[in-house]
């Protein structure tokens, strides 16, 4: 039995995912894009919560491409070190793509730091593929992959 | 005679604009925040260009609402100081807000700290009105406005 749920994020899940956020993506602008997202796509940010002690264990955000609305993104997934490797991860990503098809998208898209080998290992296992690699896409020095997958 | 054009992002401006936000918004994510918009609202991207040196001058960042499309969010406007006061903001919000009309929007919001008298001194001659405050909206504890306007 599973003892945490995926539910829509809602405003007041900010302040815990910005202390859950700091530690996965330092610099990363979290506590920015969190704000954006909530407004642009509130139905495509999803958080985990443990069911008996309320404790936010990951979020997902999710945007879709406004001039090619079949074109979703997987914007950022985020799991405390502490909840990793209890399925939270695959949670999170079942309810973003479960919405994004709701919503007509047929393919996603995601970039990751070509070093993340953790992260391109799980989306692999998700049944993404790898795209292409762009040298020099993050500011101010780390080249990207970008991965793919029908939904 | 205007000496700098309004054009389109495009993904060679990144490393430009992120030198130019980083002194004006700093630990704000512009790195992050171009990258998802470039991806995800190509058309709300415009720069402002000195068209003899090809400086960027200044950005400004638009979305609209996926579940509302009339609505736009005026995401980010920045202009490099030693280029302030040429006008070079009102011509990004005008771009802007043309091609948000063009769209289907009809109305724009913006989020401004409420300590940024300069911008709220701006937005407010640009035709937008204050409708709302927001304790502690930003992270980890500064106070929004939220102004609006229609197109």
């Amino acid at each position: 039995m599973e003892y945490f749920q995926v539910r829509t994020y809602t405003s007041a899940d900010y302040e815990a995912l910005c202390r859950l956020d700091e530690p996965l993506f330092e610099g990363m602008g979290g506590h920015v894009l969190f704000r954006h997202i909530e407004e642009l796509f509130p139905n495509l940010f999803f958080v985990a919560e443990n069911t008996q002690t309320h404790e936010i264990m990951g979020y997902i955000l999710g945007g879709i491409h406004f001039n090619d609305p079949k074109t979703g993104k997987l914007i950022r997934i985020g799991v405390k070190s502490d909840c990793q490797r209890m399925d939270v991860g695959s949670h999170l990503v079942a309810a973003l793509f479960t919405e994004m098809k709701n919503q007509g998208v047929n393919k996603v898209h995601l970039t990751v730091a070509d070093t993340n080998t953790a992260a391109i290992s799980f989306y692999l296992k998700k049944g993404f593929q790898i795209r292409k690699r762009e040298e020099k896409y993050f500011y101010p020095n780390a080249s990207r992959l970008i991965l793919e997958k029908e939904l």
